[in-house]
């Protein structure tokens, strides 16, 4: 057993440290009590002292072997594991999630963190590329080699709504680690000690490691100006982040700002259309809605790929969907307890907004509480949609509008106007192919995932996913930040002309180990 | 033989448009006089209509098939070389430069075409991922298949150093059109006749393969608001740059600030230093300065990989090297004419401001003549360079500064402090390896190449090169604008879950034709 104890202390490159500023105390939103331990806001020099840490640390961090960083991500798991039930209660307590959830997720975070290790394993990430030496052609080609390298220290913000999976060790540490880039992580103020315990695993792995200090730090306390202050670091070489619209946007323009700008990758905010093809709904409209409403309701909506829009064609079908939905709701109505206070407070202000919101009807909609959400359907017109932008804003929570288009023409039009989505849903049958052809071309520019007959919660960590998609889903749709894909993010290409084979990185080499390479443009193994 | 007649017409979607604004003439340098036909800029429901044209283009467009869009390349290739004489006499006229770099640009052009036109017959490009469904998993793991699409409609601004290779039909517009992207060209006021040549070979091949017209317009006439309107554009998804760092950072600032932002690859400013190691040196001092001479003299020095910086040791040795530069600068030293007037005027002001001021000498410099440059060296310590940040800036022409720093320490921090560069270089032999392996892990965070032993000027087009690197040599350090990397830049990625096969792109196909698959994470040719 491992010591677990909360000091409300940040780490800075491997030393717990106090902030000296504004006190932060956790809050448990189900019991509706404060936690313990004091957390402190960490100032200036502390920021810049896990920024400067981080600096120092990368030509070593990055210097290590694909194999050792491996098992350094391994390590970090170990160790999340080692925390035992401690860990499973402070994130029960700092977030009102149930036990079967926590402990679901932390399995992911591990094993997200032992996907990544098999990836640097596999080791095709690197991207080797070899053209030989031409000596005889006029002018005479040089031997290039290329391989990639990290960017450099990353802050990485931790999201609220998936403590663990999204958090400290998650996915975007998790993927600039495997890069090779140290990683400066702002804790989310609505979990500070499930932060603090997750951190200690991961500075204990670091150290077990023996890699140095500043590999890993983490800065404490509330507000957003330590965030904005360690993205202006020039240590800093990219961002990654999930969150609001409003947060991402910020972060995007202090980046953009900087005398060197740096890349942001900011997972922000989608609405996940699911398309109800005419087909499916004739045939399927009840067992469609219950499985809409179980997709809706998952996590008390907290969800990124919440389903927070239907689209459809009106008519008999669609009121079918619509009551089926309704009563589903209305079996698991009861409001359920949400992340935050603050989370909760906006998501009943949204539904509000909704609901007066011109030619919007109520389908569906259970009384709210203080602290909780309860699901809340309403139903508009294509028309609608097409003329009030209003309507095609996020409600973080388990709220959800149905569009009830006039005819096919119309369901095209609507999403031709959708801003950049995570996902979006098809429920089709084999009558809807034609439908679905004319509107996939749309979908493709439009989000990162298309689903078939599903629904887009769940988001599986894998080679082939993609948790991206064009603005505002995301600051950069050319990424994805879960999955196996989401390490180039922090990455870049360096190419080596003629360098004698004692300077080359070892994975340039004749003599490196058998491999992926591209041989003069070609996929080899040798 | 084809039509090449110059009209001084913009081309939007396939249609020959005069512009409505102020007029634009060629000018040639060599003779001093102003060319044939005139170039209206053009206004902007013209610019629009180019826009929308790319934008209604691009579904069609990139649901080409790999071979298509090769043979495509290809066709604009032919195109290009079916122009003959005439297109080499015009960038000849509108350049200065001598026939024999023209038509070995030409031949790059073509080149470049071809390689890109490899790289879609490959097909690894499309970073096919398949995760097979795991129905029995607890919970089942859906079917997943991930795959590459274009970004959407690129605007590429041509440059003016290579009125072939990164202009009208260059790097940038192969790249964008590998990836399935149309592309609205903004032509390079300094050589609108090859401009246009070169546009009409790029329409013809459009034509010939069936293409819409939108995929390609070409946007005429001077000054910066044509441009900006063109980013400002909601229909364009990405642009891509080479010239000025002022240039450059006016469009990432246009970019971020819209609605929408989009990625900016603007290929800006480097000094490309070269490191002199002391073995090296005080065996070849002569051989390596007259290398030099040639590669900083190569194109009138209109390089971006120009060797605009040279850092060595203080000492004999370098005077050596600095006094064999200065003889051979001397050879070539009658000045020369360059690309443009307003080039050799911004060079020979430059070499005015370094040559005043404090702390550097003057090795060699030739008498300047309007419109020409000749080649110019100083040099200064590295106490001075690190102090005066003005000796860092960029002079686009022959023109070169020596840093003599006091020992390897000094040299050490002069390469940290270092802005981001397109390359690096080192002069080393065997006994200057240990300090070479100090300098190494700073130079790849630094540069985007590094050469051993050779001269930065020279750009193979190939899969292991980068031309590319750290702000500000670039605005996304994250890629490379040569070579078939660039693809990467328009590309993101989409998944797919779930779909029936009768949807699914057809490279996701289990019907697909054999090819690169990342299956479960393991490359596989099946």
């Amino acid at each position: 057993m491992i010591d677990a104890t909360i000091t409300g202390e940040a780490l800075i490159a491997g030393q717990a440290v106090k902030g000296t500023g504004a006190v932060l105390r956790a809050w448990d939103p189900a019991a509706g009590k404060q936690l313990d331990a004091e957390f402190f806001a960490v100032d200036h020099s502390q920021i810049d002292a896990a920024c400067r840490a981080a600096e120092a640390a990368f030509d070593t961090f990055r210097a290590t072997s694909d194999a050792q960083r491996a098992v350094f991500l391994e390590t970090v798991g170990e160790q999340i594991l080692a925390l035992g039930d401690t860990l499973v209660e402070r994130v029960m307590a700092e977030t009102g999630l149930p036990r079967a959830r926590v402990e679901g997720e932390r399995g992911r975070t591990v094993g997200q963190l032992k996907l990544f290790a098999s990836l640097l394993r596999e080791g095709s990430w690197n991207d080797v590329r070899i053209d030989a030496a031409l000596p005889d052609r006029v002018p005479p080609r040089p031997d290039l080699r290329l391989r990639m390298i990290g960017l450099g220290p990353v802050a990485v913000f931790a999201a609220s709504n998936f403590p663990l999976a999204f958090s400290v060790a998650g996915g975007d540490t998790a993927s600039a680690f495997a890069a090779g880039c140290p990683v400066v992580l702002r804790a989310h103020f609505a979990h500070p000690g499930t932060s603090e315990l997750v951190g200690r695993a991961v500075a204990r792995a670091v150290e077990l490691c023996g890699l140095p200090g500043g590999v890993f730090s983490l800065l404490t306390g509330a507000g957003n100006a330590i965030g904005q202050e360690l993205v202006r670091h020039p240590a800093i070489k990219a961002v990654g982040f999930t969150g609001s619209r409003a947060g991402g946007m910020a972060l995007m323009a202090v980046a953009a700002a900087r005398p060197v700008p740096i890349p942001v990758y900011a997972e922000m905010s989608s609405i996940n259309p699911v398309f109800l093809l005419p087909a499916a709904l004739d045939k399927r409209a009840e067992d469609i809605a219950a499985g809409f409403a179980a997709s809706l309701t998952l996590g008390v909506g907290q969800m990124c790929t919440n389903p927070g829009l239907v689209l459809a064609l009106a008519g008999p079908d669609l009121d079918r969907f619509t009551g089926a939905a309704a009563q589903a709701l209305a079996g698991t109505a009861a409001a359920v307890t949400m992340l935050s206070p603050g989370i909760a407070g906006n998501f009943q202000r949204g539904v509000a907004q909704l609901r007066e919101q011109p030619n919007v009807a109520t389908v569906s909609l259970a009384p709210q509480e203080e602290g909780k959400g309860a699901p809340a359907l309403f139903v508009t017109t294509g028309a609608a949609f097409l003329a009030q932008h209003a309507l095609g804003e996020e409600i973080f929570g388990p709220a959800s509008l149905v569009v009830a288009c006039r005819d096919v023409a119309e369901l095209l039009q609507v999403a031709e106007q959708l801003e950049g989505q995570l996902t979006a849903t098809l429920q089709l049958d084999d009558a809807d192919l034609e439908v679905a052809r004319t509107l996939l071309p749309v979908l493709e520019r439009k989000v990162g995932r298309i689903l078939a007959n599903g629904f887009p919660t769940g988001v599986e960590v894998a080679s082939a996913m993609v948790h991206g998609g064009p603005f505002p889903a995301t600051s950069d749709g050319r990424s994805t930040s879960v999955g196996t894909g989401a390490i180039v993010r922090f990455l870049r290409p360096v190419s080596y002309q003629n360098l004698p084979q004692a300077l080359l990185p070892e994975v340039l080499r004749d003599s490196a180990p058998e491999g992926w390479r591209r041989r003069d443009g070609e996929l080899t193994r040798h």
